[in-house]
């Protein structure tokens, strides 16, 4: 039988059809529940879109929501509840399901605050609640394969890490401006004290944790407003220390023209190297130390097995965005599944709320860096 | 409220879960019934796993659903059924789910001879029924630009056609005998009288069509035999001969190492070029005479709305080959709807069962010229 | 010491500053003598560019040259003779040297026709003269890698063979006649029953050769004139049979907007391929059968050695046209100089006045099938 | 007449071969004199392999040959001389040559303290002696391209650099212990207080000079010793700060693995942005605000007439690092003559010594940045 989900937010477009593909491209899931909006009209018409028949679960705002939906038991009750809401509304949002009982799935960042994540993350585990939070890109098959390189060894001891994730966005929204979206995420009262920074920095932050294991210990970032008008960065430039004196450098932008959503890693150990960019999605570049470049294709057998069960298509049909949201949804989901059945989840993993986490203190310590001209920070 | 479909085929796997997330990827329609399989407990099976709850609505055979089906109306009639079944079945069920009224969508090839293809056209335009035949690559929103360039002549008076279908898949599966499905292609009873041509060389032929609207009159094929102990041809190359003296050159391989489905269309014109790889699905290469080479993205506002139109996420953001059925079953439900609330539809298309009829009438073409020596056969 | 070279033409620019690159890169030799142009003053200034410092031996006509070189003999005799005349004189000056005892340089093609061809072939067979045809783009260290890689098995048995040279010049042309060189080209009295096939097609054959060591038994040519009011034809498109039943594919084109010098070889095999494109021409792409695509880099140690030997530069660093030109030289004057020192020469292979007749061969077939509607004609 | 030209050192290869090259390509000089080794069986050898066929032109010492040739006047004399021995002897020899009134090629880096470039700069203003420092990559015909694009005004006012030059050959020498020349370069007393940020680091900061005008005003440098027994660093990661609060972003590393020589540019604008990679190095990314991506091809006529100059054959037609030396001997040869015919040279620009001055204190402001933990040095 299907698991069931409820989801807050949602009829606001933007990232939320993205997560109902996530959540059921492996046809895995239903969505049971919701409260897409605030404004009844909308609220209605995307339960009816998204095909939640029964409308009393449809609800006027997220508390009622949660009072109700916790009233339920057994097949009746929703297996995990999705929040795609503004960011500034996660933490009151999460906190609420979770004193409930719920399993979450909340969007990035996860909180404004370290307080506030690191709250949420102890809920969590004093509820002994699965809490995914949804790092997308970490979601594609080739950096799961990129993971498992790593720790088999297969490129050797990692020495040098260099990330990026460029876009030309906000230079083609400034000169639109197009779109609330666009100013929304540029006003620092909704968004916090950073926006390129948060919005994706923390993007390649995790994309390096998902591909190696390793978070930094310090960050020493410059930030540059481009226009100088913006309020907040627009561009951000960041080195990090990681464990054993490893030095990354990650750089993201969203004035960087000519670069759409072009997130690219690159790994370099002391017996190879690997790389993944986000514009070929299904391939990995890997390099053994004296032999010719490579690129290790999706689904292909020669990748690890924990790759190779997150393509759901032959080698050469591309995967893309939705299917990397359906990766997080579907590992999120059999370890739910595991849980209950009271066995060893097979090894999926997903971006957890202690992720979110780590996420929310790097881009802390990122601003205080900048803040203070470029000097180190611990995380 | 979502449109209504029923299935016939689906639970051996391979491209039926494909038609599943095409279907509802755009939240616009649901299964209602179906018969996936002729053994009983795999039929039940994937009607759970697709979330057919209505189990009076999963059939023993595919002749039990269309009688049952067809009684009933309204809300509760099926809009349409998709078949997924093997090839030399498709004839007789797509017959009669015609003759009891139902728009189709039919995997290609569409049948197995010409006849048989005719009288399927005949008896859905008799009935006044919308029939659809899944072409996959044709459903790329970059396809859709590179027609709409064309049609607004953007790269002038086309001159010269060069597509390729280059697989590697054959060649590993002699050598893995992986593979029930490999068998199952290269078994002239079943598969006909062609197999590279029949597979993919008519996806090339509609993927030609489907971004210059043309279709050749006359063709000259050799088939290869790859390794010579094959029933079938496994490599195929067909000079094309298109209206107004266009040349056009196809090859098609599933012996191509290194070459995984890579689909690949160049068109020429007098004024410029455009180029299309499955592998970059999201970017047109463009070219206008004496200029530099372009690459038009996906979603990008200098694309044509049409295109545009076909997109659920940004620039940069990768999707896949399930977004590309999705926009052939959108555009077919949308062309559904359309004439439901009869009005014009918006300018979606799709391959019709015409351009199915035409693909059989290309296979047999090519494989007439090739038993004669590579010579010139009219279509 | 150095050798000693003469030139035949050279004052007209186009191929013949490659040729003097190409003779001199490797310092292996020095331009002692020439007839540059018939007009005096070209003929002059092109000496003196070229550092021909003594004036005695910059001659009127080739024949004064050959008659007054075949005199000098010992260190003052001329190593060997380049040719970069117009295609329609390459027969009578080719003969003349030969005649004079002098190994020669031909741009190809050859001669227009086979008979005279033919009767060069000869000629230098009798006079056990070396005589190198230049077809250019089979002198990088890449192809010579791929030929390698094939008469070791690496790729196993051959089975289909694919190849383009796709360029744009001649739409480019067309509407800024900015050139008497594309309009020499496109008058039939000076270049022969072909155009593309003569001018770039046999380039495309001979590739084919160098890379594999195959040669087509028959050929199946269309020829597109585009436009239409052409002479001659600007598009062919080529079917081949090759030695074994292997099927070879071949196109080149003038007219191909968005493609520059776009040479592109594709060989497939049973254990493997290898792809090669002139874009990327330091780099060779090889698959083995279910291995993941690799891209060797001239001049790293896992190539062969005779591929590692044409490489000047280190990985990375890439080479040219010119560079590929001088290894064409640099393989003819190695054999030159084995030769007179009564040793066998090491592996450096180059294109033989053999390879040149089969070229001129290798056209004539192609315009008889056009000629008859696109039949088999043996070469 | 050609030029007439002089080189100290050479005999050991390596970087040598390229000058020769690149003095050549174009037919405007020839070695007349030269010291090309201390030992005087490699110097004779090297003298009659590079066409050195006076031999009182050839010096047992650069001494003998400073004091030898300052006495040749007129035609006879030296145009200019080539420096290309051990970067710690560059300063005594350049100075010597400058005091007898020799126009100056040196390789880089120009010498190997602040103190001793800047009196090589003083020597060569006070003398009125052009000296040319042989950055190599900026003689690339599509870096000339950026730089025009970027005065003209095409991407906007500069917002954003990222630069980086990785390799991995230090990787590769450390297991195969190959190379005296990996060790000459690792050797503190030899190459001075630094290693990746002098040997290529340099490198990325002169050609973000050529191709935008920019230098650093401050820069904050980490190096990484990698492997950790290494003397010096291997790997460099540099923040600039450029004119204008322009942030630059600068990576050099030699343990890079799957990275031969993979110098890459990127230059982000208002308007919009400019790429250029080696591994593609004929051809430049260029994006226009809210345009698709294009690529301009070298020697297209779409490019900057200062660009199209710079190339010898036919867009299509790959140009490499010899032809990149050559346009920076021909751009120091053109204005040698001009200066000499008293008229403006063409606008044809190389790496001056000023240039070298520059590229000396950059690599002092790094190595103080990171001895101090990372901190802001002006440059």
């Amino acid at each position: 039988m299907k698991l069931k989900f409820g989801m807050v937010g949602g009829a606001g477009g933007g990232i939320s059809p993205m997560h109902m593909r996530g959540a059921t491209i492996d046809f895995m899931a239903e969505l049971a529940a919701g409260c897409f909006s605030r404004k009844a009209e909308k609220n209605a018409k995307q339960a009816e879109l998204w095909g939640v028949t029964d409308t009393s679960r449809v609800y006027p705002d997220y508390k009622t929501m949660a009072e109700q939906e916790s009233l339920r038991q057994g097949d009746d009750r929703l297996d995990f509840v999705v929040i795609v809401t503004p960011n500034d509304t996660h933490y009151e949002i999460a906190k609420l399901f979770l004193q409930k009982g719920f399993p979450l799935v909340c969007d990035k960042p996860l909180a404004l605050t370290v307080e506030e994540a690191e709250e949420l993350e102890q809920l969590a585990e004093e509820n002994g609640l699965l809490f995914a939070v949804t790092y997308t890109y970490s979601g594609y098959a080739m950096i799961r394969q990129a993971r498992e390189m790593i720790e088999h060894g297969d490129i050797g001891e990692i020495t040098y890490i260099n990330a990026e994730y460029p876009q030309e966005w906000l230079s083609l929204a400034l000169v639109q401006e197009n779109s609330a979206n666009a100013m929304w995420r540029l006003d620092p009262k909704q968004a916090g004290k950073s926006q390129a920074t948060a919005d994706i920095g923390t993007h390649i932050e995790y994309l390096v944790k998902a591909a190696t294991g390793l978070s930094p210990k310090r960050v020493l970032a410059k930030f540059d407003h481009i226009p100088p008008t913006l309020a907040m960065e627009s561009n951000t430039t960041i080195l990090c220390e990681y464990p054993n004196n490893v030095t990354g450098l990650l750089w993201a932008s969203q004035i960087a023209i000519g670069q759409e959503c072009d997130l690219r890693l690159r790994v370099f150990g002391t017996k190879g190297a690997i790389e993944w960019q986000h514009q070929d999605a299904n391939r990995l570049k890997v390099t053994k130390l004296g032999g010719p470049v490579q690129y290790y294709s999706a689904d292909s057998p020669y990748n690890y097995p924990e790759s190779v069960r997150l393509s759901r298509t032959n080698p050469g049909h591309p995967e893309g965005l939705f299917e990397a949201f359906g990766n997080i949804y579907r590992s999120f989901m059999e370890n739910l599944i595991a849980r209950r059945e009271g066995r060893e989840p097979e090894s999926f993993t997903y971006p957890t709320v202690a992720d979110g986490v780590d996420g929310v203190r790097f881009i802390d310590a990122c601003v205080k860096s900048n803040e203070n001209g470029s000097v180190w920070v611990d995380v």
